[in-house]
């Protein structure tokens, strides 16, 4: 088999073997087959994409190019959520203990960020001495004993989809949803778990930009899943403006603090419900989802998601004692007002450039191995639909310096004010 | 300037900027710019294609590469030719010679031959002691003093051109219309000419396999030339069958010296005809086509051709007596008929499997540095549209073995006789 002509095959719009796809993923991984050749067969796949077949077996390939996760050990239904990612999405962090609360043993492995705000890992490391780097035993004993974990992947898990995502990144080959969606899903297989409920993002903060893309992804994800024989859901959901108001890593722990105290923004609060409800089907803790909601409604009125919390945090050698003082994160040493330059309503949100701003005070990586500042970020006051004076306070940043006109310029010009908006639809639609 | 985001403007479908298409060619030439993202930026021009501007910066980055060689000491307009190559396609050999006899300046580089048969210099170093590695200095000698040779490359022309071309013809993209016809151009408009006339080759022994593709190339190449300031004009011809009756390296010198003695296939005398009465137009040595085509006529009739031929193999250190006397060139050991296995008439070839056949018994190269052996190949008897009777000799295999019921199967397979069939035009149409 040469890999000129499985390159030329997908180049021209045949289906690939499991044979051909194999010998692929298996030369990759091992370094026989270069760099140059995958980059070329990756941009022929964004052309000519995969048939669900080819993506269920490139998915499969992926997942065992490395460790799979046993995770037998830990008793129960496993399960865990995925969110496609975007701005000021911190829905992990309160959603992780609720689930426990409710019973759910939610074995979570998570990522750092690369590109606007930082990933799950860096808003938790904005926590004194939280240990995100678990050992496979120490994972899987957490999540026994306390419900839930969450780490950064342990041991060898889908290192092809390691390698390739790398070369994807500087080849102008990420946004093809058969490489997309086999990567998030060789990993979460591989991670072990048993029912997966996937948040796909759409909107201008999204990576899918689109409602037809992002529903294609899903669609790609869910299928995969049956595939593999695990339970799975996929919500599409809304990212036309940032998820609550905090965009910085400890001041979305902040903000995932308040909730998981039964207050904080509506938008968190609503989609940490649904996405739990969804998970505690799964697990069989509820059969269906109003009294799932209720379950975690509960959690979160009588304290004991907040005591989950505290739990988790001391498990991993955090100073729970943040729940209580947040300010014993890592704080700004400045606050700069952003005032409205006239008043309206506000009724569009460049999503991705308050990401940008957040990432350039420092709150993000702008390439890998870049040290992430727990502290800055920026907290809106105003989200789609509010209305707006002149001279109102729209958003404070929270940075090391005195004065960033920059980031002030850019937060304006990512802030739209109109006539009139109404806040949009939080949940879109959900594909299992 | 990043690779990554040039990469995605072409993914895109955008018009890349002459900066654009700069920094890629620079960049990959010095190798700051990895093979990985070449490669990925290759199969993104395969789908989205280049604008005719595009193309034309294209070729002026790689003819730029390296060195553009200087033909301003050979006195008068030089004239050129170039085939996108065929089987059986020997008409450099005995054009050269023709119009040099009629007063044409012809410096001629040339290329080894890559797949199936050989190229034009495998096939003059069947002529014993024929040196196709001439210097600078002794090409532009001989083309003042006797009007033509043919050389490999001298110096470091198109560097960018040969590192692009090795790198499609392992990852799939060899079949691109901007690159193969930047590719052609770099390298002609770096050797120097004033005038060229291609020979653009349709059917199912050219690259090209449908006369639309091959019209697609011929205009691209052509285009590529005005914008160059150059002479230029492109024929389609055929390729449905070999040109001539010879495949293979002192099989095919042999031919080509048949035609100069004003014998020789028509096909191949029709050919080198018309491609000679262009060259004769832009090197301004005729107004018009007729008297062109009548000069060239009279140089074979009268033997000048053929004498200059003798000149060239002299000036190159070539024995001049295997004109004369054609056994001097290595002949095969054994000769194999391969005989009609039921009477009809030829109506189809599979051309490129015919040059397999010369392929496999030695005459052409598998792969780059093999050696090939000038003397095997084989000769037909028919051609499309020839009557054959039950047992009538088809063809004739040279070969160093006494029998190859290999390549007897793969000619017998290669030659469909059917009923009745016209023998194919031979020029199909002219671009200017």
């Amino acid at each position: 088999m040469r890999m000129v002509d499985i390159i030329q095959a997908k180049r021209d719009g045949q289906e690939l073997t499991k044979e051909q796809i194999d010998f692929v993923i298996d030369g990759y991984t091992q370094g026989t087959i270069p760099d140059y050749q995958m980059s070329a067969w990756l941009m022929a796949i964004y052309f000519q994409n995969m048939t669900p077949l080819e993506i269920s077996v490139l998915t499969d390939a992926m997942l065992h190019s490395g460790d799979v996760l046993n995770l037998a050990k830990i008793p129960g239904i496993k399960v865990d959520k995925h969110s496609t990612g975007g701005v000021g999405d911190k829905i992990s962090i309160p959603l992780a203990p609720l689930v426990a609360a409710a019973g759910a043993k939610n074995p979570m492995i998570s990522g750092r960020g690369l590109g606007h705000t930082g990933g799950t890992l860096d808003k938790l490391e904005a926590i004194p001495g939280f240990n995100v780097d678990l050992t496979e035993e120490q994972f899987i004993q957490q999540v026994t004993t306390i419900g839930t974990a969450i780490t950064s992947a342990t041991g060898n898990l889908a290192p092809a989809d390691k390698k390739i995502y790398a070369l994807r990144d500087v080849t102008g080959t990420v946004e093809a949803i058969p490489l997309i969606s086999s990567s998030i899903m060789s990993k979460k297989l591989a991670s072990g778990t048993d029912g997966l409920v996937l948040d796909v993002k759409t909107g201008n903060g999204a990576f899918m930009k689109t409602e037809a893309r992002a529903t294609e992804l899903a669609e790609a994800l869910v299928r995969i899943g049956h595939q593999a024989g695990i339970k799975i859901v996929a919500l599409l959901t809304d990212m036309s403006q940032p998820l609550g108001y905090a965009i910085g890593n400890a001041l979305e722990i902040a903000e995932s603090i308040d909730v998981l105290k039964n207050k904080g923004p509506a938008d968190v609060r609503e989609l940490t419900l649904t996405l739990g409800a969804h998970m505690l089907i799964q697990a069989e803790i509820a059969e269906d989802l109003p009294t799932a909601r209720r379950i975690l409604e509960n959690r979160l009125a009588d304290g004991s998601a907040l005591a989950k919390f505290k739990e988790m945090i001391t498990a991993q050698g955090g100073d729970a004692s943040i729940v209580d003082h947040p300010t014993k994160m890592p704080q700004a040493n400045h606050t700069i007002p952003v005032l409205a330059p006239k008043a309206g309503v506000v009724d569009q949100m460049a999503t991705d450039r308050l990401g940008v701003a957040s990432m350039i005070l420092g709150g993000g990586r702008q390439k890998k191995g870049d040290v992430v500042d727990h502290a800055v970020g920026l907290v809106l006051h105003k989200k789609i639909g509010d209305k707006v004076a002149h001279g109102e306070l729209l958003a404070t940043i929270y940075a090391e310096e005195p004065a960033r006109p920059d980031v002030v310029d850019m937060v304006l010009a990512a802030i739209h004010i109109g006539d009139n908006a109404t806040a949009p639809k939080l949940i879109h639609h959900i594909i299992q």
